[in-house]
């Protein structure tokens, strides 16, 4: 039992001055948590309560799909992130130190290579395997911006679990054991998640899923479609138009060159083709020009690892734009920049303003890179520029007048886009990231050598699977989640404490029921936190356990006199009058129900 | 229910080669840990699983005594640690980083500052206090020299509790009911401990103990007696012997300068006066003169924080040493030097080899400090150097021909010296600091203005104690304790599973009823690690057994035809053969016993 008057408990009025998100706003004032240093956060009594229960709620699933605890220090050397060769590709959210001889550690944001490690210190067998690995641990990461109290920080708790098999039908089983473990873990945190292909690229398109919270404060954009379709907007494929076959594309006119003065803009071009040839349009139905078939080329400068760099031309409808995200997932390793002007002057057969397919492409003179969007798709129709100032091509017919040297998924997604899988229009929606499985493959084995014997005697690399769970951001999700405008709300699995005895009242026959109650239900396995404070008024308490948000509450005041107790329930806001002696009875029904 | 077959446990037969001491040793060899960087280790499944159980004693007795449970980062910024001296004191023991922002941050030691600003941001008045607050959290300091495994490491779990009092009477309230529940922990944890009087000294005389268990590993050295007498080194006061009276010194012969040609050391100067003065000897029954009676005087520089200095002499008995780290202590802020040759030079008055008191002392013309050890009490008789090379003085007795500006505990402390409250001759024992409460007073309240309104309605300072539990440390401790040559033999409380079944043998019965009573083990509430491994021999999972050192032992093997299982006790030795039916009953009479 706490009670409130030796408690280290204590509730703000006021909201904290930097907090934007009601989850930040009513853990500080409701005492769960407090800001250290930007993105670093106290655990107070109360949040320190709830972050152990989801905890537990996270281990116990892991447990059930027979992953095996360890702990791995939050403190780690280089020498193996410098292997895999994340010491360097974190940069600046990486916590670097040295010690006192000048060896460097860093701080570890995720322990891929350490599980690896231990897997490859430990065995040597294809008999060994599978295995399932987890922790639930400290990790740091310097973001730029912490915000949004604990939902963007510096030092968080994580589970991260590995997977290692020796073949990829063993990584698929793994994987689908903890898809499996993480629908029980969200369920039982009162999470509701969408399940979201997430980008795979850098990971060569093996499987890879983010659990995503829908909620307005979320800082991740997914699509979802009434048939269940879920994606990250970086994982959509583009639904390309039905191709035509031989005959269709003979029947379309041939393409034909024209004056299209001034026409430098995709704006201004289907302006002048209005103008100029009023119901020619290729797609809308009353045949006006739309900026759609106006072929929309914008040039970047692809940077490499290796420092070597190319142009590169995307096509793309005229009525889209690059959405960054699709374009940097598309492009990696790879790093795209717009051309500037320079680059332009570099390369004169990119005619700023009529850039068209003419000249581009590897094959060409040029052999620059001309990538197209997929709905540039074989038979279909568009205007582009002609490769010089003032003039452009019209129906220019993909597949029959130019061609490309590939696809690329970088234009934006749409509210209303079809979706890929034809389960209807595609609804943008906000989330947060709670849980990420992907299939890592071999990619950290293989840069750490950590192979086993197979059935034959022969050394073969691991293929390893990573799980995460955010585990301090569940407990902000369940926050903002489960709270109205008086407080917190907690769902039963989470809460800090079971029920939350007020004594309200001077009366000290007040005080003595109250602490028997508060006596009998901790008796009958109940966590009770007891409002005992002598001379806080009856107002005062009403309002603290409103924001403290405990389940049930058990008020005992002027209604003693008449044999009366209140049992509360917070989320329901329902009151019950009972006797003194049903009051573990009824607490038990709110409980159970 | 762990299955070996599919476990993340694998034991070695070798010692690791850089492991000194058992626990090291074992914990590696048996799968509990593995080092990580020097002083880092991470946490297999078992060793975990024995971690846990020794945080939750400790986090048992801590809230029995009312203590609230928080967490603090390990990451913390600079400030707090600048305001209360520790970002400098720490030396290059404290692992400093920066962030992204050129922002300086630590990884923390310990959390003194944390809790202080917690309780001032939180509490405001006297009627807030007391409240005793803790944490388990991991813990980092940048030692010289890790080594022995869990002993001396740079990363580890440590229990830190702070007590805040309002008035001193209140402080040793809550060190008592620290005191009483660190006896109980460490005897739940099977870890006898003697409760040592620490030094204070900079604490300012208040209460320190540390609480030491015995064992020869230790890097400690304290003394206790049969009385019931304990205390580290550091903080043991010498007896001095009983002052003579007027009559007594007047009685005695006058101070006579000699001629001691050559006798520039102790050992020189007593065979010298035994040679020239047979039977003149001060303090042998037989007259024979001893190296006690020649007064030896040792000369270091002192160095104070603001960078001053001052040479320092100290006088002792001539078959004492001085002992560094009571030297360390007495002269505390100031850090103590022998002094060099060119020390010496700078003072001529100190005639190497023929030192004394003459010349010396702050009232002086030299004004050099002069400090003797607390045996050179009133009318004690010693021979000392006269000032000037050839010559010393005899029979000098100080109080009457020397005086001293102070006293210094700064001599060894020998076995058999007498202990300062009577109760009989000390021994030196070796032993590990498991444990350290002690009253911290004002000093970081004041430094971080910690104040709280008084009953009259006056700000007064509060008053900290602060009490540490090393977790990690203690694993390292009961496993240095509880092993034999064999392997690890965890007392119950901490072991990492209660029951251990064996199926030895290639008859498929055999693991049938293994797995059986694994089951039932299971159901009734004990924890099983099976040893399902079908190719593995009789003695491997007997050796394994052995050094995993499980208490119970259930041996499913060739016995099985007959009807009989056998049951082991690991720390006792024992083997009973029982029916199957009857081991989960012989399971819990060992478990109950």
């Amino acid at each position: 039992m706490i009670r409130m008057s030796s408690s280290f408990v204590r509730t703000l009025r006021e909201d904290p001055s930097d907090a934007e998100v009601a989850s930040h706003k009513l853990l500080v004032r409701a005492g769960y948590i407090r800001r250290s240093a930007p993105g670093v956060y106290t655990w107070l009594p109360l949040g320190l309560k709830v972050m152990r229960k989801v905890e537990q709620i996270v281990r116990e699933e892991q447990d059930a799909i027979g992953a095996q605890e360890l702990l791995f220090s939050a403190l780690q050397p280089r020498e193996p992130y410098e292997a895999t060769g994340r010491w360097e590709e974190y940069g600046p959210t990486l916590f670097r130190l040295q010690d006192r001889k000048g060896a460097d550690y860093l701080l570890a944001p995720t322990h891929e290579e350490m599980f690896a490690l231990a897997v490859k210190d430990l065995f040597s067998s294809y008999k060994d395997l599978p295995v399932m690995l987890y922790q639930v641990q400290h990790k740091y990461r310097d973001e730029a911006r912490p915000r949004a109290g604990l939902l963007r920080v510096r030092e968080f708790v994580m589970k991260d679990a590995y997977s290692f098999d020796v073949d990829d039908a063993g990584l698929d089983a793994s994987y689908d054991r903890q898809r499996q473990a993480y629908q029980r873990t969200f369920s039982r945190l009162g999470l509701p998640v969408v399940i979201c292909q997430a980008d795979a690229g850098a990971m060569g398109g093996s499987r890879s899923e983010e659990f995503l919270h829908p909620t307005p404060v979320g800082e991740d954009t997914f699509v979802v479609t009434d048939g269940g379709y879920a994606a990250n907007v970086e994982a959509v494929t583009t639904v390309a138009p039905a191709p035509l076959s031989a005959e269709e594309i003979a029947a379309l006119p041939a393409a034909h060159v024209e004056e299209t003065p001034g026409a430098s803009t995709i704006a201004a071009l289907t302006d002048f083709s209005n103008a100029t040839y009023p119901g020619g349009g290729y797609v809308a139905e009353d045949g006006s020009w739309t900026r759609y078939e106006m072929l929309k080329h914008l040039v970047y400068l692809l940077t490499y690892p290796d420092g070597s760099t190319e142009p590169l031309v995307i096509a793309l409808p005229g009525d889209r734009e690059i959405d960054e995200k699709r374009l940097e997932v598309a492009v990696a390793p790879a790093v795209a920049a717009p051309f500037t002007e320079e680059d332009f002057a570099r390369h004169p057969v990119l005619a700023k303003g009529y850039i068209g397919p003419a000249g581009l492409g590897l094959e060409s003179a040029s052999k620059i890179r001309y990538v197209v969007d997929p709905r540039v798709s074989e038979g279909t129709r568009w205007v582009a520029g002609a490769g010089e100032a003032g003039k452009h091509v019209y129906d220019l017919v993909f597949g029959r007048d130019f061609t490309a040297d590939g696809m690329i998924e970088a234009a934006e997604v749409r509210d209303g886009d079809p979706a890929p899988d034809g389960s209807g229009p595609l609804r943008l929606t906000r989330g947060m990231e709670m849980g990420h499985i992907f299939q890592l493959g071999r990619k950290y084995a293989e840069a750490l050598d950590v192979k086993v014997l197979d059935v034959n005697g022969k050394a073969v690399t691991v293929t390893m699977g990573s799980y995460g769970i955010g585990v301090t951001r569940a407990v902000a999700a369940i926050a903002e989640l489960h709270h109205d405008d008086k407080g917190l709300a907690w769902p039963r699995s989470v809460a800090p404490m079971d029920v939350h005895v007020l004594a309200t009242g001077k009366d000290e026959a007040i005080f003595a029921k109250a602490a028997e109650l508060a006596e009998q239900l901790e008796a009958a396995g109940y966590d009770v936190l007891y409002d005992d404070r002598p001379k806080v008024s009856p107002g005062v308490k009403f309002k603290d356990a409103e924001l403290i948000g405990i389940p049930t509450t058990v008020v005992v005041g002027r209604g003693l006199a008449e044999g009366i107790v209140e049992v509360r329930d917070r989320v329901a806001g329902s009151v019950q009058e009972v006797a003194p002696e049903a009051v573990v009875g009824t607490v038990r029904a709110l409980a159970d129900a």
